[in-house]
């Protein structure tokens, strides 16, 4: 392990931190917020002069060569660091006093979970509400996708920093140049989130509304700013939110494609394709089921169509109490949890494409029974899946249920019932936020101790980095010298 | 598809059934029990007349192969029509009067699940208790491993039917001809029931009590005689009890070591080493844990030994309601329902020879990411693993996933909460019996409605066969004629 490379990362990560920490000091200054407003530049400092420390021999990095293990013990330890720093303001504003709750915050927020423990969150300072809705627009792309994007110094070295970050089985290039792609994926996401902005604009909301709830939407987060979610903003507007949600968790290769004027091809996505289908089949589904509670069917359609879009992109939103709702539609709902948004979004979850090649295992497993002879190759989009992809994939599955067993039995030390434990553990390893029971849509994550908070902050790491980056950090092999 | 020799084959199974029916018999003959003994001889002959005609043409079998297919199809048909002629007793003695109450129950005794509708069993006749616990005993060994023991006529070509019924990724032979493996594993079988019935009547047990509870114990079923299930008996009988089942549950290669004098390779078996393993930490967590509800430690042992070796050896006895239990013990059962016993036992569950592939299959992963170029080989008993052995126990976890949430969203119809429906799946899929919440161990699987006691009876088939064999019967090419 090459220590010196993670620590220049590190470096580069804070800085680019302070320069992040200055929007919410902009927006502070303009709501006259000048308390708020001076902590938040003073913590910008923070970040900035270790950050300037640590980058300061910055020829180490070009030197040596980044491996896979480095550049996945970077990401993992810088996204730690991130958030670290992120929970700072909420501790010195005294709005989050403990330090291990406002990093549950922070934590919830770069990995665009949108879990919360605080529960009136109107009374929280409108610098700090925008910083914690900010936190999901930086984190939901990915933060050292920015980073290739900005600083082509990396070069080719850093497509294993990326690998760390980018949802899915498998890294999209769209470019040959890895910095070019790293661009081209955040013009569209500055796309979205400008179209998605002006449409919430002229849907009614203020801009400070509209800002904050689009960076919620395209990052696939989930904080809100009102205590009621998203329930007091017209139904025109959750609509529109439902649409932006569903596009955010579409597979970005999509936009590229249509960006490129290949229509022919966007059809062609098998993992898009289902990621639609379940939608509407959950949508119908569930507007059925519900129907009975609300009268009319308009009415059940949108909350239905809000709540399935909200949990299979894993954003969290929620325009009513759905912990109220049939068990089917909450078992429904369970399951969205567990499948997720299209690998290549910035949705979490197990993902679509990680389901479609396990059922194509199984299918081929059950074909080899019956023509044992037969050797069956698997398909994805047309294109042969390989075998290290299969096999990876089936240990992702494997480690995935292994964490979810585990942190349920871990922050059972709380007593609190089976449901809410395991829906907890699905919420934030899944990067959704609300759960049902006790951590359904009206209550908080307030509910659990320090110690399963901190459980439940590595659940979300985890989720985020997909598991490898941060379990490798527990290997011993990782830590040795070349 | 050769239809031909699944027809002699279900033949078959119904003659032995008919057999297997007049063991009751006679036990309702010893307690004056004449009009149910009367039911159960007419239920013999109905099992004996269409087994004979099935039979008749009896040189069928003893031409065409039995490929993978016809093995498995045949077996899971041959369960199939064994629960429902072994369910019309419970009916026409008007025990059970609805079918599909009886055939829940009489699937669950075959596939050893334990899992009842019947809330006074204490009201049923001596015979039909004694069927219920015996439908165990046949069931746990594997009907078709019976057949090949007693009947050589189908010879190597059987391999196939013994595979889709034994338990555990790959099927062990001590021996190499088929029926000295299966001669030898029931003679195995026998002894361990035996020795059971001699320990269990000297600690005090009446005759019919220490038959009854036998069957359970070596066959990891769950059919108590009473309704407090094992409450009622000694701490003693308990602890008996609690050896039994942890014996049986271990992988029977085992047994053949130490009868074949191969005491130092007992040892050498990582699934049995481990298997111990856990359930001496879960013992230690649990009586840690229940101690200050019961006060005294040595009895908190006791309950959490024998709730222990009751739950993962999938046998689903209760000593006390561990329903009432803290969060922490009963996350703790839920985790060792999901792992079950050993392969190669009478135990059902996951396995845990198939819970030890996968988490090496894990640290193969962490491994191939710190030294991408070192090409890394899997060990199980020192044996290195097949990629074919790897790749079928991660579609093996893939499906098992898929049909304990397909199920669980199932069942779900009858509004009942989560926990209950988690666990009632995870009971009847792991062939355990109680579950926690509406379906502890103080209530039955009675509160389910018929639609949801069939998908139950589904689990309970799918998960006492490992899957496979039931699912091919879904897949059109299996039935397709060559």
């Amino acid at each position: 392990m090459n220590l010196k490379i993670i620590r220049t990362i590190i470096g580069w990560i804070l800085l680019f931190e302070a320069a992040f920490l200055l929007f919410p000091v902009s927006v502070g200054l303009f709501y006259h917020e000048y308390r708020v407003c001076l902590i938040y530049t003073g913590v910008a400092l923070c970040c900035f002069l270790p950050g300037f420390v640590c980058i300061r021999k910055k020829n180490e990095i070009m030197v040596g060569q980044i491996y896979i293990r480095e550049g996945f013990a970077a990401v993992s330890l810088s996204w730690i660091v991130l958030s670290a720093f992120g929970a700072l303001p909420f501790v010195l504003t005294g709005e989050i006093p403990n330090f291990i709750d406002a990093m549950f915050e922070t934590v919830s927020g770069f990995t665009t979970t949108g879990a919360s423990i605080v529960s009136d969150v109107e009374a929280l300072s409108r610098t700090s509400l925008f910083w914690r809705c900010f936190t999901h627009w930086i984190g939901g792309m990915g933060i050292f996708v920015f980073i290739m994007a900005v600083l082509p110094m990396l070069g080719s070295r850093s497509l294993n920093l990326i690998r760390a970050e980018s949802p899915g089985p498998s890294v999209g290039k769209f470019l040959p140049k890895l910095q070019e792609s790293s661009l081209l994926l955040y013009a569209i996401y500055i796309g979205l989130t400008m179209i998605g902005f002006i449409c919430y604009l002229s849907s009614g909301m203020t801009p400070y509304e509209a800002a904050t709830m689009i960076f919620g939407t395209v990052g696939t987060g989930g904080f809100g700013i009102y205590n009621d979610s998203i329930a007091s903003f017209t139904p025109l507007q959750q609509n529109l939110m439902t649409v932006f949600m569903i596009l955010s968790g579409v597979n970005y290769s999509v936009y590229f494609c249509i960006l490129s004027g290949n229509l022919r091809q966007v059809f062609s996505y098998e993992e898009v394709r289902y990621y639609l289908l379940i939608i509407l089949a959950s949508i119908l589904f569930i507007s059925h089921n519900i129907y009975h509670m609300i009268g009319s069917f308009g009415t059940a359609v949108r909350h239905a169509a809000f709540q399935v879009a909200s949990i299979i992109t894993t954003s969290g939103f929620s325009t009513v109490d759905f912990d109220l709702w049939p068990e089917m539609s909450r078992n429904i709902l369970v399951i969205l949890m567990i499948i997720g948004a299209c690998a290549g979004s910035t949705g979490g979850g197990f993902k679509v494409s990680r389901v479609l090649i396990l059922v194509k295992s199984i299918g081929k497993e059950i074909q080899s029974i019956i023509h044992p002879q037969r050797i069956k190759k698997l398909y994805l989009d047309k294109v042969s899946l390989e075998e290290e992809t299969i096999r990876s994939t089936s240990a992702y599955a494997a480690i995935y249920s292994i964490i979810l067993l585990a942190s349920c039995l871990l922050i059972a030390v709380d007593n609190l019932d089976f449901t809410t434990n395991f829906t907890a553990v699905l919420a934030t390893l899944n990067n959704i936020g609300p759960g049902l029971s006790l951590v359904g849509p009206t209550h908080t994550f307030d509910v659990y101790s320090y110690f399963s908070k901190c459980v439940l902050i590595f659940d979300m790491l985890a989720g985020r980095l997909e598991l490898f980056p941060v379990l490798i950090l527990f290997s011993p092999a990782c830590w040795r010298k070349y």
